[in-house]
């Protein structure tokens, strides 16, 4: 179990963008509960409702931040419907939202999902505000999730697409494409993948670092992210090869 | 009277995006003075100019923060010419701006206005790094705004679009349009209105959460804002309908 | 040298973009090696790898924040590459990237630049998160420069474009292009230019606030970064008279 103690991160990532009132006014409502609390923004940027996008982004981000940080995660197309709001703690972190899957990529076997309980006068429309803010802040103040909601035992959890190693191929998808239009797989960097196949015509050698080609050229690293992703030096990528998420990739080991 | 002390929280809202060095070297002059001061972020995305939007977006947020908070708002296509810069205090929070109409939906009976004293030295063009956050910062500090202007007895004001009941119709406005698409418009929401029509031709039935209908299609919710707004589920009502601010919409109560 | 003194606030400007996890998964890493670091966003979303337009709004905003700040500046194409990891100290402020011309505009007579020392677990893209983001938090914690790398006696500068003058004419070019499309040039303030002509057919004649002209006409002022501006009243300079950086002006005193 977490200690009891003051946790003063809370990190914040949305669907809502940057351009009307959501955003801050989600961290007025954490500022009016916590006044210590130091709010960071992870993206507010995502496409309406990428469930999975948002997911792989939490997976990547959680532990960049100390141990006790309050994750508060809102892309939610059920708001106002029957689905439930949750606390999830894993990895001596937490984690609050809808329960629509977002927190699938951080659940372990020691994962305790709580359901927050009603708040009768909440907004229909505006639970980050209105029910979820409160809860970080709260969760930030060191109030026990056991205090804040009950343990569920069933939460919505997808799958992180699985690699398929036979013989010296590793096949696996494209799972996330950055704002650079870098492909990231799903393949672990720890396999010694020599050189990969997309779409049947492009061969793409594995290298170091992005300056190993030449420009616009596409090569394969190891990313920052611990899975190979293939990118085209000072170019997209994704624009080059018309790639999207999903789009299968074959590694040579 | 608001008491004399310290509030450590400044919101800032501006036309300025993000892209240039305009919203942090504001902060860095409030930071000068007083380096114990938190910035929020309301926008920065506001379409150069557009004061109404902007005087919109902080009557939906200033309250979410606690009194005594300080708001930083800066639309100001007349930056440089005769408009007052003013310190405005209404509802326990202070608002430091332009006179130029941004504070108009958070005046009320007993606002105090304050023209901020000349700052000869100042640039003609950046009066929010110049003027402005100096005088936000100071506010922080628990400086009183008579110590910083001088009252106002005339100020510019407009006002919220109104609305005309008549037997059992409501007719109103589209206010605002989010990100999402939705139409917010100026019914409230204690109008207990069961359709709404549009443009002659769209029946939008009157849900309480945004899932009752087929996705794309309308749908008017009781809004986070406290009006109705018209949204088409997992879709984009203002592309879907054509819709622009101004635009009428008729309730049936 | 700089006293070695806690410094809190840690600018942080990058092309990273706000959409993926990049920025955040920095921060979080500040906020490990330092709980009480301040991070203030310079900017994200610069064109990749504009080293000149970073090295421009550097210029610009270093000098609103108090000595002894630090500021991390990420516009790395060389990533993975041999070129050096760096802290510049001048003015009184740390700046912290890579050595490919990002700091020169506020390099000076006493900037001492040291070489960060290898960090060989970092992995090959992410710097940002696993060498640079650990050295802005120790600077801020009083950590000196010479602690954290070795002095370099060359690095990467380049000049700021010079302006020519002769008899009552001084010949520059527009060096930065704001959101805008005010036209910000390298001619100083402090010319007594009277009329601009660009492109051999604008004349822009000088003013000292926008509204002295016409809506969408062009009106040149001394502007907030210290240099003479060429804008269109509520309109867009730069799409006006489809200028780009580099593009000369010529001024009449």
């Amino acid at each position: 179990m977490i200690a009891a103690r003051k946790h003063r991160i809370i990190t914040f990532l949305s669907d809502f963008g940057t351009r009307d009132w959501f955003v801050p006014a989600v961290k007025g409502e954490i500022l009016q509960k916590n006044p210590d609390a130091l709010i960071i923004d992870i993206t507010h940027e995502l496409a309406s409702f990428s469930i999975r996008e948002a997911a792989f982004i939490l997976m990547n981000t959680y532990h960049s931040f100390p141990p006790g940080t309050v994750h508060l995660a809102i892309v939610d197309p059920g708001v106002g419907s029957l689905r439930h709001a949750i606390i999830a703690c894993s990895h001596g972190h937490y984690f609050v939202g809808p329960d629509n899957g977002l927190f699938s990529y951080i659940y372990s076997g020691s994962t305790s999902v709580y359901a927050i309980k009603d708040k009768k006068s909440a907004s229909r429309t505006f639970h980050a505000r209105d029910i979820f803010a409160p809860v970080a802040a709260k969760l930030s103040r060191g109030i026990e999730p056991h205090a804040l909601g009950v343990k569920l035992k069933k939460f919505v959890c997808f799958t992180f697409p699985p690699v398929v190693k036979k013989n010296r191929l590793v096949k696996g998808e494209v799972v996330y494409i950055d704002r650079f239009g870098n492909l990231i797989t799903n393949i672990p960097n720890n396999n010694m993948v020599r050189q990969f196949i997309m779409k049947d015509s492009y061969r793409v050698p594995v290298g170091s670092h992005y300056g190993q080609v030449k420009p616009g050229r596409l090569i394969a690293l190891r990313g920052s992210a611990g899975y190979y992703e293939i990118a085209s030096y000072q170019g997209n990528a994704a624009r080059k090869t018309s790639a999207g998420i999903g789009m299968k990739v074959v590694g040579y080991l």
